[in-house]
């Protein structure tokens, strides 16, 4: 029997506690992806990387607070790979009033959200975002998706990515799937090179059917769908070698991820510009990359 | 005797004009820098760089046309250094046109102006950049200056970069160099890191005295202190070698740069915003950095 919770209080505690509980479970499977590595000649001399999580609170203003854990891993199969819980509460600034569902009438909000971005070692293996989150203003809504971005696309785990978040939104909602998958690629997109950032995914935002249940379990499916269909993907691919000039393309498909995540991406710039904690914010950023 | 010219079409010739001299002045002196370069191991193997100029139209419009050359230099002390000259002229859109001044009452424009940005291959040797430029709306100004980002400051580099242009600004006007030292320091600031780019210089804009004359050849000893002093702060290190750990703090520094011209650079973000050749726009970025 699915849990049912009606108190908002309860709401923000079993949302929180699920972001908590799927960074945890994504940290263990990708901790087993380190371990279980066994080709790729590059990075055989290296040991299996570990989580290391970092806790953070925001400076304490009038009516502002909370916090939240990086768990960064600097790995063989992921040279970089962070997720961030965090879970912040305060009140919106005049500039964003406007254009935040719900705080013209009262500028207080309560947010909480899990983010993962992660950079492989291998140009094989393809860089991948994740992000969901529960957002309480007077109205309240959930958002999140995911991105794949390989330096080199393969039909397959194109396929099977899109798949899995495709039958996580029928589960809930036939219309979802066409219509997240089309935001997806509306939203990473970088315009001034007149490209994808990737193979594209899901994206959602504003999501409040009525029934926060039925969102919450959706949410819930979205970030198990990525777990599953990145770490198949990682596996398939984690044990192939790669050339010198693979790795050029990986860091220069770096570099064009670096000017979506600084340019375009509203959840960096949002922020950067709330004075949230930088250093979690540009987790995002990949530890090496390169312009021509 | 110093030029002096009235007509506006007389003076947008000459500043063009004056922008594509001062390139060509720069280039030659950097090439110079690069086969005089005769310590640094790192990169005695190899070959002395040199520029090659790439044109670009920008997309032929209604009542908007120009374009520029960018020159670009691969080479041993100077990994990448890029210089732009642009004149391009157009009709600013509605979002701009509150911004810019002269541009509410007639939204056409007029801009020519030369940017460079180098990155040098060793740690031991700045980065820098200089912009200088000529706008035409119904008013019409001058902007432009230079900084310079060292990974490690030295003091006596700080002093001459600063003293080359404290030199040029009182040869016109003892008020320019207080005030334009000081809205560079708040210009090349990243915020969400609470740090400085590098140790600064001068920064003006909307210089427009009354004296077309004299605010030009203000501009044009901008360009010229800075080729003098960051040419001589290039040779004074290019000799000197490195460790791997200055190469790291270097590629570290780099990281910064691309935050501050993504996030912050205001050339950046309005070129990319009104469809400028993004090539010549993000030639400004290093050909390889990292985040930690």
């Amino acid at each position: 029997m699915p849990e049912t919770v009606n108190d908002i209080e309860e709401q923000k505690a079993a949302a929180r506690a699920w972001f908590e509980n799927l960074r945890d479970d994504i940290c263990a499977t990708f901790e087993a992806i380190e371990r279980d590595v066994e080709g790729a000649d590059e990075i055989m001399d290296l040991a299996p990387g570990q989580f290391e999580q970092k806790s953070w609170e925001r400076p304490e203003g009038l009516k502002q607070g909370g916090g939240g854990v990086m768990s960064v891993m600097r790995g063989r199969v992921f040279e970089k790979v962070g997720v961030n819980v965090s879970t912040v509460f305060g009140e919106f600034s005049e500039q964003f009033r406007a254009s935040i569902p719900g705080a013209a009438e009262d500028p207080r909000f309560w947010a909480s959200g899990v983010s993962l971005v992660a950079h492989p070692r291998s140009p094989r293996v393809p860089i991948a975002h994740m992000n969901t989150r529960m957002i309480v203003t007077t109205k309240q809504w959930f958002g999140g998706g995911g991105d794949l971005t390989p330096v080199f696309p393969i039909e397959q785990d194109t396929q099977d990515f899109h798949g899995s978040f495709k039958a996580a939104c029928d589960a809930h909602d036939e219309s979802y799937y066409p219509k997240y998958k089309e935001w997806c690629d509306e939203y990473f997109f970088l315009p001034h090179r007149d490209e994808a950032r990737g193979v594209g995914g899901i994206f959602y935002d504003n999501l409040e059917s009525g029934d926060w249940n039925a969102d919450f379990a959706f949410t819930k499916d979205v970030g198990k769908a990525f777990e599953t269909a990145y770490s198949d993907i990682v596996r398939r691919h984690m044990n192939e070698g790669w050339s010198d000039e693979d790795k050029k393309a990986q860091l220069k498909k770096r570099g064009r991820y670096v000017e979506f995540n600084l340019i375009h991406d509203r959840g960096t710039k949002f922020g950067l510009m709330t004075g949230g904690n930088t250093e979690a914010i540009l987790m995002s950023l990949p530890p090496l990359a390169a312009w021509e």
